[in-house]
């Protein structure tokens, strides 16, 4: 690597951009919220002002980096740099040439990946991972994501590997926000969390969670509403949370099964900020599921927390 | 290569031996009955039994071989030659070094390895994994095994991955052969759907699977006997399969999220014995599960048949 490299976060809700130096150290970042007009083009815009931003904190100008790596969502193409169908992102749904327009912005070289495949990429090489060779990464947000480590690689697939929120863990069971059924997501997904709730309260059931989040100036049942409530000891935000723990044992479980990693990371917005005490219940969770229970993979909180993405994706310039 | 090696597929009724020329050509095999007492001795003997027989076929001394691959159940070490606690075997309960004991018996070099990975590796060097380089074995018979090739090698993880059957496909769903609930196999092993059909003749329900199988000498439901009843149109044995296959999809479709694989290869007993029309009926049944659903994978009958497994093991030794 020659010099610091820029990152960015893609995300449905901001967009977090990092000048990365050696070993992961951020040497500057900011966050801004993701334009929810103007389409792609737009998003591109908001995405050069929060990496200038960044640089401006690191005293560097942006076409001084050796590059800038990019975690989006959608469909990546990682060696054209064009991303299709980024859903959860306004107005992009056909195909766009994200490192070329970023390129032109920035006069610099600019490389795409999968967002969730990036954040698990940094944490093997700098966060959580650190001591393995092939780890599972559980991103437990809005969604379910997972990014995979093998054998000191990431896995891919044909380019859509990781799926983990779509493992089905419950034969007609509930719908899952992908119009499915039974999906992990469909239990654990913050998304269909906060649908379970609102369906709760029409039935008549107290719940502090949305007089909470209006308190706090929130739209959603964010992370940190969910947290809250769950510290009041709220029955219908333990119950659902209950139910996502019980979900993520099951679908984490099925993937090491299968896989038979050596540890699993667990990241996201709710992963995060719920941290320990939760992958200590979602490992407990998993334990009556596991085909090889006397020695089950430990599992962890992602160490770079919220920055971890823009760190993965700074770790695409090589 | 230098010349015909043997392979061994060791099994929990049955020893398959062959001696396997270039490009997996079989030019000579035998089949025993695995020992029923007698403990990991007489296992033994009775693999360098069926092995020399096989050698006679082939007009070659065991000793003169390159060496002689075994595929085999249990927990299987591929460096020491050791396998521990191989359920499926009589008296196999301890850790047995099984390379060195064959290898004595049949002074040539033994390599063993884990059966279902074998059976996998040899449909994707010699069978209908050939086109691709990242295939997903599933090995439907008494219980549903499962191998993994990504990115051309094998995915062994910390030596226990391909455990498909024990993905959870429906949670609080049926006990599994293995103790747990709702596991894949709970639905589409053979020795649960046997129990699931013992349960609907004691609730009264007609059905001409146990006529079949003692017209035909057997002691328990054999993939043939449920081929001849789903033949019949028999209503019980319809209404099992019509869920082992719903199961089938559901656990190959989380596996093909997590993964992405380029293909999905289908053997064991009842994968072969059924064939082409169930590949396709669990090829639909994967549908609605897919998250990538406009490239699902193809889904192909394993190639090689019941000498898969000992063309597989074959190949270990290089």
């Amino acid at each position: 690597m020659s010099g610091p490299t820029g990152g960015i976060d893609l995300g449905g809700t901001k967009i977090q951009a990092a000048i990365v130096g050696p070993r992961g150290k951020v040497l500057g970042e900011a966050r801004h919220p993701t334009p929810r007009s103007g389409g792609p083009r737009a998003i591109v815009e908001a995405m050069a002002g929060a990496l200038r931003e960044s640089a401006v904190q690191a005293s560097l100008e942006p076409a001084g980096l050796a590059g800038v790596g990019v975690g989006s969502p959608g469909d990546v193409n990682g060696e054209s740099g064009v991303v299709i169908g980024a859903r959860n992102l306004a107005g992009w749904e056909g195909s766009f040439p994200l490192a070329e327009a970023l390129g032109e912005l920035l006069g610099t070289r600019v490389a795409v990946g999968n967002d969730v495949q990036v954040a698990t990429n940094a944490e093997f090489k700098l966060g959580a991972g650190k001591p393995y060779k092939s780890v599972l990464g559980v991103f437990w947000g809005t969604g379910v994501g997972g990014g995979l480590v093998l054998g000191g690689k990431p896995w891919l697939g044909r380019n859509a590997a990781g799926e983990i929120g779509h493992i089905v863990v419950k034969l007609g069971g509930a719908r899952c926000t992908c119009g499915r059924y039974g999906c992990l997501e469909a239990y654990a997904g913050r998304a269909s969390m906060e649908a379970r709730a609102q369906r709760y309260v029409k039935k008549g059931q107290d719940t502090v969670l949305f007089d909470i989040m209006k308190k706090r100036g929130r739209e959603r049942l964010t992370s940190g509403v969910w947290e809250r409530a769950l510290r009041r000891e709220d029955k219908v935000a333990t119950q659902i949370v209950d139910h996502a723990v019980e979900a993520l044992g099951a679908g984490i479980a099925s993937a090491q099964n299968l896989l038979d990693v050596e540890a699993v990371i667990i990241g996201g917005g709710l992963g995060i900020r719920l941290g320990e005490p939760y992958a200590e219940r979602i490992a407990a969770a998993m334990l009556p599921h596991l085909f090889v229970d006397d020695r089950p993979p430990p599992v962890k909180v992602a160490a770079l927390g919220d920055l971890g993405g823009a760190i993965g994706a700074s770790l695409l310039i090589k």
